[in-house]
């Protein structure tokens, strides 16, 4: 077939779905032991890893709302689309193991930035010896979507959930907030320095925090967890919920770096609250009971990021923050599904 | 919050996610007890089957491509979206599991469409004891685009692949070929009698062929198989690749409905070669070692759809079918993706 060729040319629209899915294989490690049929059949077979749980997750990109191909290249949207599925099993203490791909395509979409989007996301994939078992090509008249499914393990009583929290529990946060949210406007603003920036990069590869979920987890450090896709506000009104508990957080406490800060004020807003209701952080916010508080030992020397105290969970049900001395309700997160 | 009081907006953007989410929610039967953790945590914790490997999928379904809402009713699209799945899942005779949901919805969709593609999805999973374990929802500004996907078990040994046939297998097909296509084009013809139609129905909803590929993988009755999602010359060529032989099949043994080869040779086509190029049957095509027939005699009872003996595989590395005491070659299946 003339397209087997190997010279690109110059949309997907001139590739077969074989062609494609043999240009994202090329970019993959050899198959691990445990995939017994991989890519080219009608479906996948997995020996699953024994004495685990599996812990599942699906997640979508889609541009013009999760991204903006206009300023985010395809390398990141490809780190993006993986990335924000493995922050949710992050969030559950589990080990990822494995995703399948599912691409929607505009049909001029260019064959370099099918690459592209390839490399970012083979590249996220093998850092963390994720294996891509399967996956679906189609075109569309929308928008480019990647829709990406990754499993994890975990041992079964080491699961993290949102539910686990009690009153008197301290509320950690990994990392900062707001910094994506920062980053995002640099880009948007589109000078030349944008592209060196930590805050853009925060933006645009987002660091799923494996490493940290997985030692809260195995040393039972957290009480509850959860990612902060949404933003914090939102990952405190999910806590709060699922556990039954009110939060109250102090304004001095959050890890809001400087430069975002100072990115939200000269719009003249308040940088806390933009930065507790910006989403796309990444990072996790859990909870932990303080008479087990020896046990963020490891997670916080190693976990890969600097961890952050930053308030208590409260019998009364409310999700408030303490700014110079007064208390203030946190309204719930940006809810409307995007 | 004002969205949960129950009377129905007008289209999806009224809603929260959790909203959404929740109207799918109702429509499950309770969770089973593998579940640990379903929908509204981060992500689902299953427990995997003892003694047993895992079958993955993932498959989509964009308005305008593969659909179109214009004759196609949302519970049809909800039943289809699942149905492709479950039909790769039949292929590899895997006994279907659970399910994970992406949808990307149009901001002006309504939400009695999004109940009814909810209602076409959660009927057909209920029938195959399937569940829903997460999801994720989305906007778009493109078209409606519904991503699937399923997690199956088998035993190890007898996961069926596209790769075992011999030459001197014979090679069988359930069902018909042609029929869906010649449903869509009543469909787009849109008579008055047009949803009375069997072959209307077998495009709308087609009938994934699990208790088939189970007793074919059960019995190890076949040596190769594969769904017939892109039509039968496209199944032929894939099998033929897969295990290294060619295969000839035969005119005459063909199932194709006489009201199917009417509507086709009533658009002066030549209806075989349109009935085995038509995709959307979503039939298993299979090779039986001659030796092993005996073994199919479960399946051909007790399988859900009559099968026909079509051909046979061939050393000669060929795809041909004979027509008239002619042999004529088959091109590859329409393999530009879609």
């Amino acid at each position: 077939m003339k397209n087997e060729a190997g010279r690109p040319r110059a949309t997907v629209s001139d590739y077969t779905e074989r062609d494609l899915i043999a240009r994202i294989q090329q970019r993959l490690p050899p198959a691990p032991d445990w995939l017994l049929v991989g890519i080219g059949d009608d479906a996948a077979v997995v020996e699953p890893e024994p004495n685990r749980v599996e812990v599942l997750s699906v997640d979508a990109i889609v541009d013009g709302v999760h991204v903006d191909r206009a300023f985010v290249p395809p390398e990141a949207i490809g780190h993006r689309a993986l990335a924000v599925n493995l922050s949710d099993l992050a969030a559950m203490g589990a080990l990822p193991r494995l995703a399948l791909l599912s691409m929607a395509l505009p049909r001029d979409f260019r064959v370099d930035d099918f690459d592209g989007m390839a490399d970012g996301l083979a590249a996220l994939a093998s850092r963390h010896h994720i294996h891509i078992v399967g996956g679906n090509l189609t075109n569309t008249s929308g928008p480019l979507t990647v829709d990406v499914t990754v499993i994890g393990t975990v041992k079964r009583r080491q699961a993290m959930t949102r539910g686990g929290a009690r009153a008197g529990d301290e509320i950690y946060v990994s990392g900062s907030i707001g910094s994506a949210a920062a980053g995002l406007r640099i880009l948007k603003s589109s000078t030349a320095e944008s592209s060196v920036s930590s805050l853009v990069e925060r933006y645009l590869r987002p660091e799923p925090r494996i490493r940290l979920g997985l030692m809260l987890s195995r040393n039972r450090a957290a009480t509850a967890c959860v990612d902060l896709s949404d933003g914090l506000a939102d990952g405190l009104h999910q806590i709060a919920d699922a556990s039954g508990v009110g939060v109250a957080i102090d304004e001095e406490m959050l890890p809001i770096e400087p430069t975002a800060r100072r990115i939200f004020e000269r719009q003249t807003e308040d940088a806390t609250l933009t930065a507790i209701s910006a989403g796309d952080d990444y990072e996790l916010l859990f909870t932990v009971r303080p008479r087990w508080r020896h046990r963020l030992g490891a997670a916080a020397r190693h976990g890969g990021t600097p961890l952050s105290r930053i308030g208590v969970c409260t019998e009364r049900r409310d999700v408030t923050i303490v700014r110079s001395g007064a208390v203030q309700p946190i309204p719930p997160g940006y809810s409307h599904f995007r």
